[in-house]
């Protein structure tokens, strides 16, 4: 059971039956056409079922109530869905990308699809099928979570534009400045804020605001959101270094064999020990061993690089909670703000 | 300088320059940013701008307007640009899931996003790095042809959802059907209509329709757009395997190397003489030759299959047509429209 207080519990629920609703009604017109799609429909709704921390609907329901929502509102209900299957499409296309092999502690979806192609001894490649079919249930994803949005007003929709836009601009700059290896902490902080920041916390609350239709919170959301969002994905850095890969759902040491630009990295590439230097010029290539993660966890620990990222949460996560005492709500939602700030900024998985 | 009976004419430079203008406002604002965005955006551009029969536009646009429409309005315009960049979104996906090297007559976007890596002698796989950018460019397109639905009537936003699901499913289907060498000709038929057809033909004809405000001509299209739709589809897998790579801009055996589930394969299939069972089995493997795909064609000639998907183009056409015929609309629409389908089924590139 969760707890009463728990800033979840009101959405979570809720959100995964409108979105299994929502697959249900598609996957019964579909598979009348064509059985084989059945498999797409399963994957996407197994996708959204194996968890998540929902917190970008939690954030997006806080922030309609906080502005003056009564919570049961169908289109609060449809955009807090919308968020969670944007959420699911960002991850898939991302494993992809990444060529990530695990997801939510099991395998990533395309990799699924890639088994099954060598298993039923189908023709072709099976990594091309399974990435194919992966990018195509990211992209149904993308399309339904759209669908949600119709009801919302036009604030609304301008907004779900704007961080569509920021989390595509965010991943390529990620995708461009890992392969060029460039590392500054200004460059890196900039791709925290758009791939995640921005769509997990900052314009969730926007978007509660607008469906509420009161935008006077639009300014004290951002200055909660900004550094909360920033200091949601230092700690994922953190524990995509760090992480217990049977917490996080996803093995550690791959944003290191990806050279992800993380603010972690950018200050170890500046104060490591000259005896490190060399090995943490080798991150970003995929032939880094386990000893090689070991020694680089180490090798960030001793330089004081990872104090400073967690120093850093705490800091913008304090400055996130400061702005959001300044801020005119009401005691509940203050109190389940605060929680879900907790939950973005210090966490296991 | 195109003929005043040009169907395209009124729309394909309008479509061009919108879709520019909407690329050039974010990218100012994002370049402003971060530089290496600059190549997003010019990406998408260039691949805009390098051709495209621009059917889909100049198929909502005379559906609009012989539905009543007077042809200047804003929103019926952004409804053609942004059929145009869900195109560029399909293309530029499907390009990397079938692993195609060229289009357009220039190389595929994810080839030139990793032959930059290469080139500039960046980290990781140049491979995975190109299909990378080249899903979220094609992310930015799938989003900003949305953004460009926002001042259309509610019926039009219906029919953009569903015809964006059929994109999805048609895609879906044709990847399994080709990797489980499924070869029926009703299955091909349904790819065919799915994953092409509708979003070509039918469903740029019902936006026209919708943005019109008439939606008495529905049906009348559906008459006029399915089977013209699917011809379209059936000329485009007969240049797949006949064309002339120079006009199509596509390398002529990729689909035969994929296992496309065509009409053409399915009819070869059952139809093929003793001697060429064995090399049509082959179709779906990536070995296959230049001169087995020569061998294919002649194969294809030889058993008919190649003059029964030609037979059933003009069937098709010929049943559009007199849809069209009987259809209660203006002389000049009809005579586009007319001319819209001739180019839709009888073309070289």
């Amino acid at each position: 059971m969760p707890s009463p207080d728990d800033p979840v519990a009101p959405i979570a629920g809720r959100v995964q039956e409108r979105i299994r609703a929502l697959l249900d009604g598609h996957r019964a017109t579909w598979i009348a056409e064509q059985p084989a799609l059945a498999a797409l429909f399963d994957a996407l709704d197994g996708f959204v079922a194996a968890g998540g921390k929902r917190l970008r609907p939690a954030f997006c329901y806080w922030g309609a109530v906080a502005a003056g929502a009564g919570g049961d509102e169908p289109e609060l209900l449809d955009t807090c869905a919308a968020l969670e299957l944007l959420h699911a499409f960002a991850l898939i296309h991302d494993d992809v990308m990444d060529g990530s092999a695990t997801r939510r502690g099991r395998p990533a979806l395309h990799v699924r699809f890639a088994s099954r192609h060598s298993a039923s001894g189908w023709v072709g490649d099976s990594r091309r099928h399974g990435e194919g079919l992966a990018i195509l249930a990211g992209d149904l994803a993308f399309v339904l979570a759209d669908t949600l949005l119709d009801r919302a007003p036009p604030e609304a929709q301008r907004l779900w534009h704007e961080l569509r836009v920021e989390l595509v601009a965010g991943q390529w700059v990620d995708v461009v400045a890992a392969a060029s290896t460039e590392r500054s902490p200004a460059l890196a902080r900039w791709v925290g804020r758009y791939k995640s920041g921005r769509y997990t916390v900052e314009r969730p609350l926007h978007l509660g605001a607008a469906l509420a239709g009161d935008p006077r919170l639009c300014d004290a959301y951002s200055a909660f959101g900004e550094p909360l969002g920033e200091a949601f994905q230092l700690r994922d850095d953190l524990l995509g270094v760090f992480g217990d890969p049977s917490e996080t759902g996803k093995p550690s040491g791959d944003d290191l064999r990806e050279g992800k630009p993380t603010l972690l990295l950018a200050l170890a590439t500046s104060l490591a020990e000259p005896d490190d230097r060399g090995l943490i010029e080798r991150v970003g290539s995929a032939d880094l061993s386990d000893d090689d993660v070991t020694a680089l966890r180490r090798a960030f620990h001793r330089c004081g690089a990872r104090d400073m990222v967690e120093d850093e949460i705490v800091r913008l996560t304090t400055h996130a909670e400061q702005a959001l005492a300044d801020c005119d709500i009401d005691a509940v939602a203050r109190h389940r703000l605060l929680s879900l700030a907790r939950r973005a900024a210090v966490r296991d998985r």
